[in-house]
C-alpha cells in the first residue's frame, strides 16, 4: 500500500475502482490481462528442455537459453560469463528456432548452422525449444546459497594470470593490448587505475601478472600470480542491523560475518525518522550518508581483519537495503520516499564503485545495489525474492518479511506479485508496554502450560518482550482461553474456570488488564515486572491484521485460496525467530501444517552473496523485477472491511 | 621508425629482410598481403551507393550502412545516434543482402523486411549495396570543419528538456523513471550525480526539466528548459603550445580559442627530455601530469571567461596529443615511450572524465582521447587523419607533420600507410646557429632578389631564424646558385659570377662559412646578427632527408610515384606556415605544382572538434587507425642508402 508508514501512524487507503493498467505499461511490468492474450501459455513464458538431464525450464520470452540454463543450474561452457565475446557456450537447439546472429555466422560453418548450433548466450527464447548442451570441458564450481538455491560460481570478479612475451622492436604491442592479447576470451576496457599501473607492473614482474576484471573492466594488474586471492563483501544494510559477509570468491564460502548496529540509530529507529530528519535540517543528509558509510567501513575493516585478507583483495562489494536505507548510503535525498505519493528516485540502481559507498577496499572495486519495486519494497526485497527463487520454485509460496514495514510476496514461480503492509513497530517491541528489542533480556518464547515457560535471550532475567515473544504469548493466551477471539481478556471468572493455574497472572497495572509473564523475585516492582496489556494485544492485532489482509488479497489475486499455499518463508531477523506454530495461531500467516512454515533467516544478505558469486544470479534480479507485479491495497474498494475482518484470531 | 629520437641524436636502423606478418595480425592491422585475397577489391572494402543522389562510398566489410552513410555527409534519421533504440534509421536495401536482427525483427513487418527494409544502424555492410534513404523528418545541421569536412552535427552531448506530470498515488513511477519515460528513444544510465541531483531538481522545477546527456550517460538534470546552452572544448595538447577550442554544440561553432605554452616546459622542450626527466626523479611524473592539468585548467578558465559559458555547461572535452603528452596528461608513466623498443601503454585510450585530466568543467563531463598507432605516432595524428580525411579522400594524398618527430602518412582513401621520422629540432629553431622558435622577431620568410627580403613576426628587428624562414633561405640560396646540390657554399668567386648583389653576405663567423641574413644599423655586432650557417644548411639536409626518405618509401610501398601524389598537406604549427615553393625546392615534398602543396592547419585540434561535434567521427578515429599501415623504416635495409641519396637538394 502506499501510505505505510505516515508519522501519525494512522493509515487512510485510498479508494479505486481499476488497477492503473497503464502504469504497468509504463513500468515494464507484467500486466496480467496482456499475459492472457499470449500464445504460449497464460503466463506467457516459454518453456526450455535442456538435455541430456530432460531438464525442462520455463522462462520469460527473450531470456537467452545460456541465462535460463545457468539460472537453472544447468552448465554451460563459458569463459567470458556471456558477452558473445569467448564463443565456448555452444548448443545445438533440437526443436524451435533461434534466429542466426552475426555472432552465430561467424562461429559455425553453414553446415553447423543448419543443424541448429548457437551460442547459448547470444540465442534469445521466443518459443518453447529443445536444446542439447554438450559436455563441459571444464567443470564450474558451486556453492548453495539462500534457501537452498545452487548457483554456479561465475562471479563479475576474474582473475587471470598470464606470462607475456617481452616487447622488442620486432613486437611492439602496447603494453594493455599484449596483456589482452593474452585474454582474448573477455573485451575488457581498462580502467584508468588499470593503466597507470600496467607500464610499471609488467617490468617489475618480467612480464608475469595476474589480470583483475570485474565484469568488463579491467580494474588492475597486480604482479605474479594471484589467481588464489578473490575476494568480495556482501552487506545486509538494515535499518537497524547492518550484516558484513566476506566471500572467497574462488569458492564461494564466507570467510568471515560480522554485524554490528547502523549508525543512524541518533537519527531514529526507523526509516520514517531518518527520512524526517533530513526534512528538518539541511545537513543531516550528508550526516546520515557518513553513518551509513561509517557502518560500511567499520564492517569492512572487521571482516577483512577477521578473514586475514588485503582490502585491496577485495574487488566488488554487494549492497542489500530497504529504498530508504540505499537512498541514504547513496547521498539521494529520502524526503520523496517518506512523503505522499511515495516516490523512489529510481528503480534501478546506479552503476557505483564501492568507494561511492565510503567502502574503502580495491580503488576500482565495483559496487552492486539491487533493483527496487517501490518506496516500501526494496532492493532487500528483490535480494530476498533472489535468495528464496521465488521466481523459479514452481510451488505456491508466500514469502513475508516481517518488520515495521512488512514487505509480502506471492509466487508459483509463473506468476509473482508482491505488495508492503504496514506492520507498525509492534514486532520490534515498539508500542509495547514491556516491549524491547530482540537483545539480552528479551522473552523470545513463551509456552503456557501449567504454568509461564520463557525462553529468554542470554542467561539472564527476563527484562522485556520482544517481537517472537509477542506472537507467541498472544498466541498461547488464545490457545488456552484467557483471550478470546476478538483479543479481549476473559473475565476473570472465566480466566479461573479456563486456566485456574494461570488466572492470578491476569490482573490490573492502572487501569488496564495486563497477564503477567515474569514478576522478579523478592519484592514486587512493577518496573522489574515484564507483561501484556490489552492494548498491547491490540498493537499485535493491528500488525497482524495488515500482513494477513496484504497475502490474503495477494492470494485472492490469483483466485486462489489460503490453504493452497505450499511454502511460507518468514525472513528477516524477526520473522526468523518466529514461531510457526505461533504464527498460524494468531493467523499472522495462512493455516497451515507448522512443516510448510520455514524460516528463511537473513534473505536479503543471502540475495547479495548471490549476486556477488554468480553474474547470471545477478541479472536474475532484474529479470525478476520485471516479472513482479506490484498490487496496490490502497487501490482497494474493500481494503476496510476486510482489514477489520483479519483483526479478530483465527478460530 | 622505431628509433626516432633516441638522446644522442644519432639513429641507427635495424634491418629485417621481411615485414612482421603477425604483428599486422596481431594488432588487427590490415596485412597487404591478406586484402589482395579478399573478393570485393585489392582493398578489401565495400561499396555503398545511397539514393536519391547516387553517392557511392567505400568502406571496410562490417561497418554500418548508418556509418557509412554519416561519415559521407549523408543524413540518416537518428535520435539515439545509431544505438539500435529510436528505431528511425529506416532504410531500404535495394541490391546486396544484410540479414535481418532481432531489432529489424521488432521494427518491421514481414512485408517491409523482405521488400530489404532494415535499421541503418544495424546493417553492417559485408558487400557491396544499393540502399535507399528516405526523406529526413528533422533536417540535421552540419558544420565544416578540419580540411574542408562537412560534419553532420551530432554531438555525443546531447540536451531534451521535458515537462513531466506529476506523480501521484495512481502513477508511482520512480523519478528516474518517469524522466526515462519522456526520453524513451535513448536508453541511459544515470551517474550518481545526476541521480542525487534528481529528486530536488525536478521537484523545484516543478518537473519541468532538462536531462543531460553524454553517450548513453545521464551526467545531470537542470532545471528549466537549458537547451540552448551546450558546449564542449577540444585541446590540441602540444609539447610546446596548447591550443583550447570552446565549442558551442548546438550550432557547431567555437566561441572562444585560446593558446598558451605548455607548462610542462621547464622540464625540456621536447618529449625526449620530458621523459628523462621522469627516469631520473620519481617525483617528477606527479609533476610533469600537474604541470599539464594546471595549463588544461587555466585554458579551460580563459575560453569560459571570453566564451560567457559557465564551466558546468561544458559537457564533455577532447584531447588530442602525442603519445607522451597524453601519457603524460593521464599519469602514466611515459619511461616505457622514450627507450627502445618504444611501447605505448595501450593503443585504445581509457575511459576516463575531464577531471581526470584536471579539467574542472561539470564533474560528470567526460574525456575523449584518441587512439594511437605507436610510441611516435600518436593520438595527435590520428585526430589529424580525421580532420584531413585521410580515409576518405579518394585522390593520393601526403599528409606531413613537420615536428622534432615528424609524421606521415599517405592515403589514397582505400589504403593508408603511416611512418615516423626523426627529424630533429632544426625546424624548431634548435641546433641551428641563429635559431629560434616562431616568436616576435623570427624571420619566417626570406626572399633573395638584388637584396635581402625578410618577413619578420611582430613589427620588430630580426632576431633569428624559424623554421619556416630556414627552409626558405635555404631554398633561395639552392635557387640564386649560393648553395650547390650537395648543400655546400660555392667559393666566393662563384657567388660573385652568380650573384653579385649578395655575394659579400657570404662571409665566415669564426672559421664557419656563413650567409648573413640581417646586420643592425650602426656599429656591426655579431651578436645581432641574423645568418646561416654551412652548419646550419647541414641540419635542415638531415631533417628534411629523414623526411623525404619517409615519403619515398610510403611511395614505394604503394608502387606509385613521387609525381603521383595529388595532395600535400603540411600539418602543425610549423606546417603552417611553410612556404610550399621553398618546400619543393628543397625536397622537403615531392616536386608538385605549388597549388598542390596545402597548408592543413592545427589539424589535430580540428580532429579534436570533429571528434566533439560527431559521434560517428570519433567513431571513424577507431576505424580508421584500423585500416593504417605503420611502415616501419628501420625494418628497411635500404634505409641508410635512400637517406644518403635524400640529402643533397632536388635539381
Amino acid at each position: 500500500m502506499t501510505q505505510p508508514l505516515d508519522s501519525t501512524g494512522s493509515w487512510l487507503p485510498e479508494s479505486r475502482a481499476e488497477p492503473d493498467v497503464d502504469r504497468y505499461r509504463r513500468e515494464g511490468l507484467t500486466d496480467p490481462s496482456a499475459a492472457v492474450a499470449l500464445p504460449h501459455d497464460a503466463s506467457g513464458r516459454v518453456q526450455l528442455s535442456f538435455s541430456p538431464g530432460a531438464r525442462a525450464v520455463r522462462v520469460p520470452p527473450g531470456v537467452t537459453v545460456f541465462d535460463a540454463a545457468s539460472w537453472n543450474g544447468i552448465a554451460i561452457d563459458s569463459t567470458c560469463g556471456g558477452h558473445g565475446t569467448c564463443k565456448k557456450c555452444k548448443v545445438q537447439i533440437l526443436d524451435g528456432s533461434v534466429p542466426i546472429t552475426s555472432l552465430d555466422a561467424r562461429s559455425f560453418t553453414a553446415d553447423r548452422l543448419a543443424e541448429g548450433w548457437r551460442l547459448a548466450c547470444m540465442a534469445q527464447a521466443t518459443q518453447d525449444l529443445r536444446v542439447e548442451v554438450p559436455p563441459l570441458t571444464t567443470r564450474p564450481k558451486a556453492a548453495t546459497v539462500g534457501v537452498g538455491r545452487q548457483v554456479i560460481l561465475r562471479p563479475a570478479v576474474q582473475k587471470r594470470y598470464v606470462e607475456l612475451t617481452e616487447p622488442s622492436l620486432t613486437d611492439q604491442r602496447p603494453d594493455l593490448n599484449r596483456l589482452l592479447d593474452a585474454i582474448d576470451d573477455l573485451e575488457l576496457k581498462p580502467d584508468l587505475h588499470a593503466l597507470r599501473r600496467l607500464p610499471a607492473v609488467l617490468r617489475a614482474a618480467d612480464y608475469r601478472v595476474t589480470a583483475v576484471v570485474v565484469d568488463e573492466a579491467l580494474i588492475d594488474v597486480e604482479a605474479g600470480d594471484t589467481t588464489s586471492r578473490r575476494f568480495a563483501i556482501a552487506f545486509d544494510l538494515g535499518t537497524t542491523t547492518v550484516v558484513a559477509t566476506l566471500l572467497d570468491l574462488s569458492t564461494g564460502t564466507p570467510v568471515a560475518v560480522e554485524s554490528m548496529l547502523n549508525k543512524q540509530q541518533p537519527f531514529g529507529g526507523d526509516v520514517i525518522s531518518r527520512i524526517s530528519a533530513t526534512m528538518m535540517d539541511p545537513s543531516a543528509l550528508g550526516r546520515l550518508c557518513a553513518a551509513a558509510h561509517a557502518t560500511l567501513a567499520e564492517l569492512t575493516a572487521d571482516v577483512c581483519a577477521e578473514g586475514g585478507v588485503d582490502p585491496a583483495e577485495v574487488y566488488e562489494i554487494a549492497l542489500a537495503g530497504n529504498a530508504t536505507m540505499t537512498a541514504l548510503a547513496l547521498g539521494i535525498d529520502p524526503e520523496p520516499l517518506g512523503v505522499a505519493p511515495f516516490i523512489m528516485s529510481s528503480s534501478a540502481p546506479p552503476v557505483v564503485l564501492a568507494r561511492d559507498l565510503g567502502v574503502a577496499v580495491h580503488p576500482g572495486a565495483r559496487g552492486v545495489l539491487f533493483p527496487a519495486l517501490g518506496a516500501y519494497v526494496g532492493g532487500d526485497i528483490v535480494s530476498g525474492m533472489l535468495a528464496t527463487g521465488m521466481d523459479r520454485d514452481k510451488r505456491l509460496r508466500l514469502f513475508i518479511d516481517v518488520g515495521t514495514n512488512c514487505e509480502i510476496v506471492l509466487g508459483d514461480g509463473e506468476r509473482i506479485l508482491a505488495t508492503a503492509a504496514p506492520a507498525g513497530p509492534a514486532f520490534e517491541g515498539g508500542a509495547i508496554r514491556c516491549g524491547m528489542r530482540a537483545a539480552e533480556g528479551a522473552i523470545e518464547g513463551v509456552r503456557l502450560t501449567e504454568d509461564v515457560e520463557l525462553q529468554v535471550i542470554g542467561d539472564v532475567a527476563p527484562a522485556g518482550l520482544c517481537g517472537s515473544g509477542l506472537v507467541d504469548v498472544v498466541a498461547e493466551l488464545v490457545k488456552v482461553g484467557l483471550l478470546d477471539g476478538s483479543g479481549r481478556f476473559v473475565t476473570e471468572e472465566a480466566a479461573s474456570e479456563l486456566a485456574p493455574a494461570l488466572a492470578e497472572r491476569l490482573t490490573k497495572v492502572g487501569e488496564e488488564r495486563v497477564f503477567v509473564l515474569h514478576r522478579p523475585d523478592g519484592v514486587s516492582q512493577t518496573a522489574h515486572t515484564v507483561f501484556l496489556s490489552q492494548r498491547d494485544v491490540r498493537e499485535l492485532q493491528f500488525a497482524k491484521a495488515a500482513i494477513s489482509t496484504g497475502w490474503t488479497l495477494l492470494i485472492e489475486e490469483l483466485g486462489l485460496d489460503p490453504g493452497d499455499v505450499q511454502q511460507v518463508l518468514l525472513a528477516g531477523s524477526f520473522g526468523s525467530y518466529l514461531s510457526p506454530a505461533s504464527a498460524v495461531r494468531i493467523g499472522l500467516v495462512p493455516k497451515l501444517p507448522v512443516l510448510r512454515i520455514v524460516s528463511a533467516g537473513n534473505v536479503a544478505g543471502e540475495g547479495a552473496k548471490m549476486a556477488l558469486l554468480s553474474q547470471r544470479e545477478r541479472a536474475g534480479a532484474t529479470t525478476l523485477l520485471e516479472e513482479v507485479r506490484y498490487v496496490e491495497l490502497s487501490d482497494r474498494k474493500d481494503f476496510n472491511d476486510r482489514f477489520v475482518d483479519q483483526l479478530a484470531f483465527p478460530v
